[in-house]
């Protein structure tokens, strides 16, 4: 084992399972743990808008880690509850009349293309290769021919080990002049997420390993002045406008806690992470490709730690799934098909290991998997 | 001191401040410190979907109890990041067509009535008597003769000690057929909250003195089936209304802290609390009715535990506040005039004690208060 992934491993408590489920939520460390809990004491103590002040210096530098992380200014950074309300606050505050088409392609997660329509937005599809990746020139044409107001995408699956190109979309975008929208709620921490997108969003609590509770949302300075929000008076009238995006009455102890993950995520170097993640995909889906009953339904090469297997005997996913936590004490995720509707035609088992997974934890989820 | 006083003051960390401040935020117990940290370290231990899966009867019964502090069902509340996510909740379910007009006294918190506007509502101011209360018969006849769409009350407000008449409130409009909603951010934990109105919202992180980034929305089972909710493809199409407004990824370490908050502060006994800081109110206004610069704005018997002061003698609010902490260890809140501007002329220093307030403490804010 690497060195640093040793360290990775010894920083965190003792797992109680084979914890191979990061796109469910990571395994924080007792850095991050120690932190939300040492600034819950805090507030107690002081009174919650003293402490809060009292780390308004780690504030500061998380805004401008993760404006770094999604390749936006300190400014454009908004934190809130999670991903979700990110994409809330972000469609409630980008000019796009109803009636709009968002432009995504067909393994795009369900929950966003709901909410989409629930703002009266249509979802355009986009073309894909085979493995579900946006096909670029194809894209290239739409663009011209008939663009869509926004693309969306999801930079990692949540369903499947599916990477998106975001950084190739996100020029060709610019170039036609239609906003970039990325969830990056599982590639923050995971892959490249300073992309060049117009907006991005993400969470806290998978692949940075930090607290539930916290996510953000980042726009591009050239997009703030566009930016429809509503400047409470409270705040003042002189900030930049996505900070009047951020959540005020918050998990703060949260915040605090993210801090620390992330800057423990840079200390590995996040360079040296997505390599490491790539290579535990491409260990995972050989290591389960033979497992009968089961089989991969990624690119053998997918650059991202995420694997799915669809069932072959017609298992039933979430029964594997309590079966594997309960009598093999292995965690994974049974993904219904209402993560990615467009594309999913039944049930996949997720399996979504960090750093630290070893050959010998593949072999004893193959072993499981059997029975 | 009375025992269950002392006791209140002994679960909890010593505090480093004179904390008159619960307004703002209370101070929270050890158990509940300890119940969010515990939670948070099974969730990087096991995963943080089957830690939630642990503590699921825990949450059930905090449903219950928050439930029955709103007076609603358990399947009639949802839990949010904050009680503004819980009125931006409402203000997106409940049909209520762009332009109607929400009744409201003028002590109304600023930031809800800017909320009401930026969803294309109205404010209609209702009539008070000349302490700020809700004037009931007046209340009668708009109601009769020009009734809003919906009457929203902030049951305690904000800025300084004022208690709105809710149950009185909420028998009238029920007979007029216009739903009352209420603000009970600074009502839970502190004064009866299940008053029979048709949506209370709330906060985790002040008189109850669970953790931050927790809210709360409550809404009365004949409301339900009106409510215009994302069914969430994920989340199944079997749920009561009330559930599809609840956050999934969310501070769930925070919801379980709550609980351990509201069991405590049901153990003590909410109307001895609320007796007790009733009592607290009317032992701070006598207490700094006489010190020299400072007026007392309210009520004398306001029945809570807020009072507020005005600069009688050109005192800079924020700096005084400022030097109560850093000269005298004495936690307050300067209220500005956004937090009730159709009501406020000028900045006011809130007080906001809890049960453990002594005439000691009211004594050496009087002396702070001078110099």
């Amino acid at each position: 084992m690497l060195e640093w992934v040793t360290e990775w491993t010894a920083r965190r408590p003792p797992a109680q399972v084979l914890h191979l489920d990061t796109a469910a939520a990571g395994r924080s460390s007792l850095a991050t743990l120690d932190a939300v809990a040492t600034h819950a004491r805090l507030e107690a103590e002081v009174g919650a808008y003293v402490a809060q002040e009292r780390v308004a210096g780690v504030l500061e530098r998380l805004s401008t880690d993760v404006g770094a992380l999604l390749g936006v200014p300190p400014a454009g950074v908004a934190f809130g509850e999670s991903a979700t309300a990110a994409l809330t606050a972000l469609l409630g505050a980008w000019p796009l009349p109803a009636g709009s088409r968002i432009g995504v392609v067909p393994g795009e997660w369900g929950p966003n293309a709901e909410r989409f329509a629930r703002h009266g937005y249509a979802t355009q599809l986009l073309t894909t290769d085979a493995t579900g990746r946006l096909d670029l020139e194809a894209l290239e044409r739409t663009l011209d021919v008939d663009p869509p107001a926004v693309v969306h995408l999801t930079q990692v699956a949540s369903h499947r080990g599916l990477v998106q190109p975001v950084e190739e979309a996100a020029l060709r975008c610019r170039a036609a002049g239609v906003p970039l929208w990325v969830d990056a709620a599982q590639a923050v921490g995971h892959v490249n997420t300073a992309t060049g997108a117009d907006a991005v969003y993400g969470t806290s609590r998978k692949w940075l390993a930090g607290p539930r509770g916290v996510g953000f949302l980042a726009v591009a300075e050239p997009r703030w002045a566009a930016l429809d929000v509503l400047r409470l008076r409270m705040l003042g009238d002189d900030h930049p406008p996505v900070q009047y995006l951020e959540s005020h009455e918050a998990h703060l102890a949260g915040r605090v806690g993210l801090a620390a993950a992330v800057r423990e995520y840079l200390a590995d170097d996040p360079a040296a992470v997505t390599a490491r993640l790539a290579e535990v995909g491409r260990l995972t889906r050989p290591a389960l490709a033979d497992v009968p009953g089961w089989a991969p339904v990624d690119a053998m090469d997918s650059p991202c730690a995420i694997t799915a297997l669809r069932p072959t005997a017609g298992q039933d996913v979430a029964a594997e799934r309590t079966r594997l936590l309960l009598d093999h004490g292995i965690l994974t995720t049974a993904c219904v098909v209402a993560r990615a509707p467009l594309e999913m035609t039944g049930p996949l088992l997720r399996i979504s290991p960090q750093v630290d997974c070893t050959l010998e934890d593949l072999e004893r989820l193959a072993r499981a998997l059997v029975g």
